[in-house]
């Protein structure tokens, strides 16, 4: 490959290191920005330059900000009472979209051995003392539904029990728009556990 | 989106113009960054701003090189009158790992008119004008098995007969290690068209 000038080199290097993105899709994506105007490459490596830049995280739910709280900690409609815990500051922007009124708190990962994530990575700490204020009337353990979610959930539910009047998980069960023919035995058996009488 | 902070939100939307990179995958792709330590986004974004600095094309074989003429012109123990003619600079790269000994052109690109690409937009005067020095001796036309790069091969067919001596395609046929009772019709096609006495 030394037949390429190095900036171009580099730049399929660092794309390939990027995940999901294997040497050849980062050649592809290098000489497609090659091929198209300056501005192009310029404004994402402007805007790559600029990503970690004056971000906070927010003080009380731990959700990326650029000021000390964000702007759902700081609305007094909301119900400050009710905190739905989230692996991900993405979820948060998830359970917007639905009409869920509460608060956040953002664990920023999930609880993994295996990538050396424990307790102390996570925000689990913030959590337990938001808790401890008493202020707080439910705890939604929103964490995604497979080995390391679950192991997280019970964390948090072991860490809450006895400070928080309330702790709920999210229901599992069919996905809306799912065929029951294709679902998997422990879908259909969490959806057959969690039913509901109409 | 508006809660994420704007240098994340325009992360994501400068990462999803990128080709084969949608939104979902936009959104993984700059959490990863944000997860992982601040040089990480530097590197990739300064090496982005690099990305098209200082670059020149070869005046002889439009290669992209940093110099007036690129390493495989300016050697001379290379066979100067064969030129084998690509869409693009990383099939010089493919081909330099094989025994070729000729010189290159680089077409940077191919005819499809309803990209917007025609001759003008190619580096085929380029190569029509080195043609013409008479120092050619033969042309290998090497633009992908594709509609593309066959209506490509035929117009530079064309624009060089009578001007070169020999003017080549390269062979179609079974790729090595294929099966044949899964190749297609018009590769077996090829293939036996092109057949070679043992």
């Amino acid at each position: 490959m030394s037949l390429l000038p190095p900036q171009i080199q580099r730049t399929i290097e660092e794309f390939s290191k990027l995940p999901g993105i294997g040497p050849k899709s980062a050649e592809r994506l290098t000489f497609h920005l090659l091929r198209s105007s300056k501005a192009r490459p310029d404004r994402l490596g402007q805007t790559l330059l600029d990503l970690k830049h004056e971000l906070k995280y927010c003080t009380q739910c731990q959700m990326i900000t650029l000021q000390d709280e964000c702007a759902i900690c700081l609305d007094p409609s909301r119900d400050h009472a009710t905190i739905l815990v989230v692996e991900d500051p993405l979820e948060v922007v998830a359970f917007e979209k639905t009409s869920y009124r509460g608060v956040y708190h953002v664990l920023h990962g999930v609880l993994s051995p295996i990538d050396g994530m424990g307790p102390e990575q996570l925000r689990m700490k913030e959590l337990v003392e938001r808790a401890k204020t008493g202020t707080t009337n439910e705890v939604i353990i929103a964490t995604n539904p497979d080995v390391e979610g679950e192991a997280t959930a019970s964390y948090i539910h072991l860490q809450l029990e006895g400070t928080v009047p309330k702790i709920t998980r999210l229901a599992h069960g069919l996905p809306m728009g799912a065929d029951i023919e294709f679902a998997d035995q422990v879908t259909l058996r969490e959806a057959l556990a969690g039913r509901r009488s109409l």
